[in-house]
Parts: C-alpha cells; sequence; structure tokens
C-alpha cells in the first residue's frame, strides 16, 4: 500500500500460493455453462469447499467438502469460526449463487462478528438479474434493480417505482405478497409483469401477463420479476 | 408460446442447431479467467466472430473473424446488415466487453432499424461493475448503479445521489470532468471516492482519497467509479 498526496493506491493480487484464504466464489445462476473459469480453478485448488448440494456438484473439487444443508448461516458461522481459531493454511472456497456481491454470500459473510475483510477474496458471477436481462433482452441500465431479500425498506421503493413508471427488476421474497401489496396500494391490476423461474435449469419458465392473473399461479422459490 | 389465461408461457431454448443465430457473448472485465463457459463454447461453434483485437485474443475460434478497429458502430452495422441479407445460415458471435446487458452492445445492436429481437441471443458476462464491486468487497445492492456512457441525464441523477449521500457505482465517461462537475455543484471537494483503472488486467490500479486529489491524476479510458 502507497500513500501519495492523500491518495491510497492499493495494488491488488490475490493471495493464491500460501493457504489461508477464504474465497467467495459466485456460481452464477446454476447451469454449470454460466460459470467462470476463474471460479472453476478456485475451487478446484481449495483444500475445504463449503455450499448447497445443488451448487457442488457442478464443480470439480479435489479437497474436503462440506455440505450445507438447512440453516446455511448458522453452519457457516460454525465452520468459519472453527477454521480462523485453528489457524491452518488451507484454502476454502464457499460457493455463493449469482454474484457474492448482490444480496448474496458476501454481506452475510462479512456480517459475521469475526471475520475481516483481509480474510476474504470474491469472484464475481452471472447474478439471476444479469441472466433475466439476457432471457428478455433488455438492458439492465434502464431499470431499477431491487432485492426484496432482507431489504423489507425495498417494498415501499418497489412501489414507488411502479407508480412513478420507472422500470424495475427485482428479486422476490413472496411474490404473492408483493404483488398483492402493489395492487392494495393503488397500482392497476392490469399492468404487465414478468416472472422468470428456475433460470438456466432445464425447468425454466417465463410468463408474461397482467399481475392480476401472474397472482394466482404458483412458483418455485427462484424468481426474477420484471416490470417494465 | 402458448397463451393461457392471458399469460403467455415462453419456453426458452438457445437455437445453436440449424445456423443463423447471432450471438452477443458477453467476455468479461477482460482478463480470460473471467470469461464464463457458455461463452468459449458459443465462440467455438461459430462461423464468424467480431470483436475488438482485445476481445478476440481471449478466445478460441474456429470461424472467420472480423475485427473492429475505428469505428466500431458503423462496422458492425455494416457487416450484421450484409449478412442477413444474404440470409446464410451461419451462427455468428459479436464480442462484448462485460456484460451485453449493461451499457453494452446489446442496446447498440437493437437499435440497428433492420434488427428484430429474435435475431438474437445474449450470453451474459461479468460487468465492469460487479468485478469493481468483488475488489472493493461491498453489496451492489447498497448502491446506485449508474452509467455515463450514452446517458447524458446521468449526470444529474449522479450530483442527485451524492447530494442525498446514496452511494453510488458509475462507469464514467470523463472522470476529471464529472468530478469537477459535482464540485462546481456544491458537493464538498473532499469527500471520498475510489477509482478503479484496468479491472483485472496486469495494469490494475485501485486509487482511494477525496475528489479534489482524484481530479489531478491521469486515467486510462477504462474506469469504474466508486463514492461511499
Ligand atoms: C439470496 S438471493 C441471491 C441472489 C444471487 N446472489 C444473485 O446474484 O442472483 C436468492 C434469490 O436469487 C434469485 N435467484 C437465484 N438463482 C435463480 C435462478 N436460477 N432463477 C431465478 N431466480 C434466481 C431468487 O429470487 C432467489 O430467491
Ligand atoms: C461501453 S461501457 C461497457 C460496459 C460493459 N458492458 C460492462 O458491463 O462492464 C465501457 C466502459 O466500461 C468500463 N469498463 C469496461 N471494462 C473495464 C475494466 N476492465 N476496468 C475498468 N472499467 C471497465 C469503463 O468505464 C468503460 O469506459
Amino acid at each position: 500500500m502507497w500513500v501519495t498526496y492523500g491518495l491510497i493506491v492499493i495494488y491488488c493480487k490475490i493471495n493464491t500460493e500460501d493457504g489461508n484464504m477464504i474465497y467467495i466464489v459466485g456460481i452464477g445462476p446454476g447451469n454449470r455453462n454460466y460459470i467462470t473459469i476463474e471460479a472453476l480453478n478456485t475451487v478446484k485448488n481449495s483444500e475445504v469447499v463449503i455450499g448447497s448440494k445443488r451448487a457442488l456438484k457442478n464443480f470439480e473439487i479435489n479437497g474436503e467438502v462440506i455440505e450445507l444443508t438447512k440453516n446455511l448461516k448458522l453452519e457457516l458461522y460454525n465452520f468459519l469460526k472453527e477454521h480462523l481459531k485453528t489457524g491452518n493454511k488451507k484454502n476454502v472456497s464457499i460457493l455463493s449463487t449469482g454474484d457474492p456481491c448482490f444480496s448474496g454470500l458476501l454481506k452475510t459473510v462479512l456480517d459475521f462478528d469475526f471475520i475481516k475483510k483481509e480474510d476474504i477474496e470474491v469472484i464475481s458471477g452471472i447474478s439471476s438479474i444479469q441472466y433475466a436481462a439476457s432471457k428478455l433482452k433488455i438492458s439492465s441500465e434502464d431499470y431499477r434493480i431491487l432485492t426484496l431479500h432482507g431489504k423489507e425498506e425495498n417494498l415501499k421503493k418497489l412501489l414507488e417505482c411502479v407508480k412513478n413508471k420507472e422500470k424495475v427488476i427485482f428479486l422476490p421474497n413472496n411474490i404473492k405478497r408483493e404483488l398483492g401489496y402493489l395492487i392494495n396500494n393503488g397500482v392497476s391490476k392490469d399492468i404487465t409483469a414478468t416472472i422468470l423461474e428456475n433460470l438456466s435449469y432445464d425447468n425454466e419458465k417465463i410468463v408474461t401477463g397482467p399481475i392480476c392473473n401472474l397472482i394466482n399461479e404458483n412458483y418455485s422459490y427462484l424468481l426474477v420479476c420484471v416490470i417494465n
């Protein structure tokens, strides 16, 4: 790190040689083909790889595998706490859906009280938002991007955007509840939305229609919603 | 395409078999390791690949290569117009920096008067914004994302955000002009920004400091700017 004229210049080189790095690795929307070479290599060279079953199966893994099951957050917390305490020189990869920096595991891990920024490196991945934009062939800079995961305050922002006729792409938390909220707060039940489900998987499904119809359908939990 | 109860259900399958598809392929921030498998395969299987020298060198190409040189937009326009006129059954890949759906070539190509959405497929890539977030280990859902490329109106939005103390990540058009505009419009010259240059390349450089100092430095044109 150099300090010149009040500017801090940081030359970043990823620490891969000597172990003891925690990588938060973006794995894209789910289909193996949307993983980057960097993610594949990082995981291959890690001594420990942690992730859901769905995430793990996309990778060639040489190290120990830790499958997260139910309480993902707690299991991750316990593992990392123990890992850092023992001080063993191992590279660890944590698999994170989409992009870890968008409504993802980066925030979860940085929220752990014992984790410092220097302990981790992040490998970007294709987020579900981007994949949705690619399917609909829309330019995301023309949209407000919102996540309703762990950001309750964004429900109001969503309403505001739709009322102002701003275009929005959002990650629903509970799509029926959210569409209901819009309708109950003065948005016309006839405005059109698109719901994109299970993106990049064999059962990918994209439905467009008036929100009063969409609200009556059933969905899985892997959803992106677009309102133009 | 099925129509049920006023909902349009679209099952998307990428057309790879019979040729005649134009792929807009996201190539990430520049370093080969940040390309997805899907992008590598699509380019490998294309009969024509179009891109800048910098983009082309990252791919294994079996088809014809068309290097875009100066007037990228015009050269692309002329090639695609001719290509679609002759009606030949070829798959074409157009290489697009970062993510084609963020301030990228998708918009450029859709703006061509003779292009229809059905003519193209998009392959997402890691955008420079995402890569910047990964380096700084910040969560992009906490930031407003703006591009000043071809969106003059966003200069005002940028000012508004900074004045409202909203965090912003933006793609500068002319960083010195834009920082000057902020200062001339009432933003304190002492607020801190980070400028990330040549991301993922060997000459990657990340500088943090007060904007009155940053404004005096010299930069290349590959820049992302973050204001917290
Ligand atoms: C905790 S968030 C993680 C977002 C992730 N970091 C990203 O960049 O896409 C999980 C939500 O992402 C969305 N999501 C992730 N993968 C998806 C997929 N394959 N299809 C549709 N939505 C998806 C869903 O809304 C899901 O509830
Ligand atoms: C026309 S925009 C294309 C953005 C691209 N679609 C994306 O998703 O990153 C070109 C701008 O992207 C930014 N950019 C692209 N690659 C970059 C890199 N490797 N480092 C820093 N900025 C980059 C710069 O601001 C550049 O002027």
